[in-house]
C-alpha cells in the first residue's frame, strides 16, 4: 500500500510552523511497511485541495488540518464533495463536542456544530484532546483519513488509524542497519556499489548522513536477503561500524565504558563543552562521567592542567604536543581511566596554510598510553565543532573496543 | 511572485528527518513577500519528480536535495531534462570540489565529478560547507533554484538566492522584530492581542517559538505602521526583549560582556558543558571567556570547587545552597567578573514531588553578590537542558544590563 500525505495550513507555508505532523505520520506508516510516495502541504483553498486530490493515485490518502470550526476549515467538506459523499449530522459526535466545551467551562459555539457532520460511510475517530473528530472513509477503493492539525489531538487518533491499517497491509516487512563513523559518505558510496548491486531487487539500503556519522538503514520484505545484506555490509565495513543504526554514538560509548567499569574525562578547547554535553545526553552517563574541563584560553590550559608554556609557545595550542599534555594531565588529575583532549581551529578566522580552519587535534589517554590524532573537518564553525565531537567519540569507542579484542 | 517548494529525499517520507528545510525556505521567502502556494516532498524518483514539476504553475520553483554524488541523486539531471537544458562541465566548480576534498586530506571520487556539471544558463552557487554546488536557472519565464539538502550547506546559499529574488519582487516590503526570552508563548499571545488587533490590516506579526525563546518577526509594506507596531511591542514587552530577532542570544551576551570588558565562567552540572559550548558559538567569545567547569558528580563539585559536603547532604546538589556555592567559588577561582552555575534534574528519572523532572537551579555571581534562581522546564531531557541554557543566558544578560541602567 502506498500513501499520500496532505498537510493543510497556512502556517506550514509561511515558515511559522515546522511540519512535525508529516514526520510523525511518515514514521508511523513506515513502521508498518506503508511507503509514502508524496507529501504535500497546501493552504485552506478549495481549488488547491481539489487539484492535489486529483493528482494522487495512491490507495491511502491522509489529511491533517482544516477540521476546525471556522469558515476557513474546509477539508472534510471538500473531500466529501470530491467523492460525492453526503454529510449527515452525527449525534454522538455532537454530544462529545458539547461535553468537551462543558469541561472547559465554555459554551459550545454554533460554528462547532459543523464538526459533528460526517458521511455515513465514515468511521469516526473521537478527539480526546480537542473538539474536531477525525474520520476514516473507505470509498472507490481508496482509504481516506481525516485528522486534525494540532499534534496533541492528532497523535492519539493516529494510533487507531495505524491499527486499522495494519490489518490491511502485508505482514512481511523488516528493518535493520548500522551506525557508521570515521569514513565519508562518498567513500562509503563508492565501496558500497557491489552490495547495492547484489541486493538491488530485494533490500533497500538507505544512507542518512549526519555530521561525521552515517546511519545505514536496510529494509526488506525478505528476511533472508536482509540478513545476508547486513552480513556482507558488516564484513566489509566492520572498522567503521559503531553499533545498530538506532543507537546514538554517545550511548554506544557510555555502554562500553559502563560494561568495562571505566570513567572518562575531557579537556575541551574549541568544542568548549560540546563533548561533555553530548555524553550527558545519555541518562545514565553519571556511571562513567564525573567531571570535565573547558579550557578555552592558553592561560587556562597552563593554569588548570599545568601545560608547559613552552609547548604552547613553540607548537601552538592546536598541536600534537598540546593535546598530548592536556589528555595526560586531565586523566591524572581526575583519575579517570580514559581521557580525551580536543583543540582545534573552528574558524571563521585563525586558520593558516599548515593548519587551515577545520584542523582539530585529539589527545587520547588510555591504559597508561597517550596517543594523538588530527583531522581537518569541512563546514562552518558549528559544524566543525560538532564533527570534532563525533570523531572524538569514535576514537574513544575504537580505543575501548581494541582492548576488548585483546582480551578475546 | 508565487513559489512551489519541492523537497527531495527518502528521509522526509519515512519519518527519519523532520523537514526543517521547508520551514527555513518558507520563512525566508515570506520575509521578502513571496507566497508559497504549495510544498511537495518526494523521493529521488525521476517519474515523480517530472510529474511534480509538470503540476506546478508557479513562477518560482525551489528544490532541495538530490544534488549529492550518488546514483540516487538526480534532481539536477531531471530538471535539466525537463527544461531541455544541456549539462556542461564547469571547471570552477570542479576545482572547488577538489579543493574541499584536499582540505579534508581526502581524494576526490570519480562520482563527485557529476556535481561539477551545470547548464550554461545557470548561476552557480558555491557550497562553502560541502561539495554539491547549487544553482539558479532562469528558463521559460520561470526561476528554478537547486539547493543541496543538508541544512548547513543549504542555508548560506539561500542567502544569495534571497538577494537575487529580492531584486525581482516588489520593493515596498519591510521586516524587523525582536528576540524575546523569559516568558511563555501563550502568555505572550494573550497579552499581544490588542497589538495584533490594532495592526491586523497593516502589519503581520509572526512568532517563531524556539526552546525557551521566541522570535517575533514583523513584516509590512507600510514602513510607518511597522515602526508604530514595533514601538508598541517594545514598550509593552521591554523586560523580555533581549535584542533584534536575527541576533542569537549568546551573541547578545558576548557583545554586552565585551562592551563592559568583563569575563565569564561557568560551573555546569545537568547542562554539562552546553552553556559554555553555546557561548563559544560566537567566534569572538575568546575575548570574554577563558575557562569553565563541568561538574557532574557530587564529588566533583566538592573536589574542584570546595562545595561543602554538608550542603549537598542537607539540601541536595539541586538546591539554592549548592548553586550559590558553585557560582561563588567558580567566580573566585577563575577571577571572572561574572559566573553562573546550573544544577537541575533533566530526567527521565530523579524527579521528586517537591523537585520534579525539569527543575533547574541557577547561581549567578556578579559585582560581589551571588543570587540564585530556579525554574521548572517542560520537555524531554535534551529540551530541559537546552531551555536551561537559554534561561541562564537570559539571567546573565539581565544582570549585565541592570548594571548598565544603574550607570545611566
Amino acid at each position: 500500500m502506498q500513501a499520500t500525505i496532505i498537510t493543510i495550513g497556512n502556517e506550514l507555508l509561511n515558515g511559522k510552523t515546522i511540519n512535525t505532523n508529516l514526520n510523525y505520520l511518515a514514521k508511523g506508516l513506515s513502521s508498518i511497511g506503508i511507503k509514502v510516495s508524496r507529501a504535500v502541504s497546501i493552504n485552506d483553498e478549495a481549488s488547491m485541495l481539489l487539484k492535489t486530490m486529483d493528482e494522487t493515485n495512491d490507495e491511502l490518502i491522509i489529511f491533517t488540518g482544516g477540521l476546525g470550526p471556522t469558515h476557513d476549515d474546509i477539508t472534510k467538506e471538500i473531500v466529501c464533495e470530491y467523492f460525492n459523499l453526503e454529510l449527515e449530522f452525527h449525534e454522538d459526535s455532537y454530544e462529545r463536542i458539547k461535553k468537551t466545551y462543558e469541561k472547559m467551562n465554555r459554551t459550545m459555539n454554533e460554528s462547532n456544530t459543523k464538526q459533528a457532520y460526517f458521511p455515513k460511510e465514515a468511521i469516526i475517530l473521537p478527539n480526546t484532546n480537542g473538539t474536531a473528530p477525525g474520520a476514516i472513509i473507505q470509498i472507490n477503493g481508496k482509504i481516506v483519513v481525516l485528522l486534525p492539525g494540532p499534534p496533541q489531538e492528532m497523535h492519539p487518533m493516529f494510533t487507531h488509524v495505524l491499527a486499522y491499517l495494519e490489518e490491511r497491509v502485508q505482514k512481511d516487512f523488516y528493518e535493520d542497519g548500522f551506525l557508521v563513523v570515521g569514513i565519508g559518505e562518498s567513500d562509503m558510496e563508492g565501496q558500497l556499489k557491489p552490495i547495492y548491486e547484489t541486493y538491488k531487487d530485494t533490500v533497500n539500503i538507505a544512507p542518512y548522513a549526519g555530521l561525521a556519522e552515517i546511519q545505514y538503514i536496510f529494509t526488506a520484505s525478505d528476511k533472508d536477503a536482509l540478513d545476508k545484506a547486513l552480513k556482507a555490509f558488516k564484513k566489509q565495513f566492520d572498522e567503521y561500524i559503531v553499533g545498530p543504526y538506532n543507537v546514538p554514538l554517545e550511548e554506544c560509548v557510555v555502554d562500553v565504558l559502563s560494561a568495562q567499569n571505566k570513567t572518562i574525562s575531557f579537556a575541551e578547547s574549541c568544542t568548549a563543552g560540546l563533548l561533555a554535553a553530548r555524553l550527558v545526553n545519555v541518562p545514565n552517563a553519571s556511571k562513567v562521567f564525573n567531571e570535565s574541563y573547558v579550557l578555552y584560553s592558553n592561560e587556562s590550559k597552563i593554569k588548570n592542567l599545568g601545560v608547559n608554556q613552552m609547548i604552547i609557545d613553540k607548537f601552538g595550542a592546536v598541536s600534537d604536543q598540546c593535546v598530548y599534555e592536556l589528555a595526560y594531565q586531565v586523566a591524572h588529575r581526575t583519575r579517570s581511566d580514559i581521557a580525551m583532549s580536543i583543540s582545534g581551529i573552528a574558524g571563521p578566522s585563525g586558520g593558516t596554510k599548515v593548519k587551515p580552519v577545520g584542523t582539530v587535534y585529539f589527545g587520547l589517554y588510555h591504559e597508561g598510553k597517550t596517543k594523538t590524532y588530527h583531522r581537518v573537518f569541512a563546514g562552518d564553525r558549528q559544524m566543525i565543532r560538532q564533527k570534532a565531537v563525533t570523531y572524538g567519540l569514535y576514537l574513544i569507542y575504537k580505543a575501548l573496543m581494541h582492548e576488548n579484542n585483546h582480551q578475546d
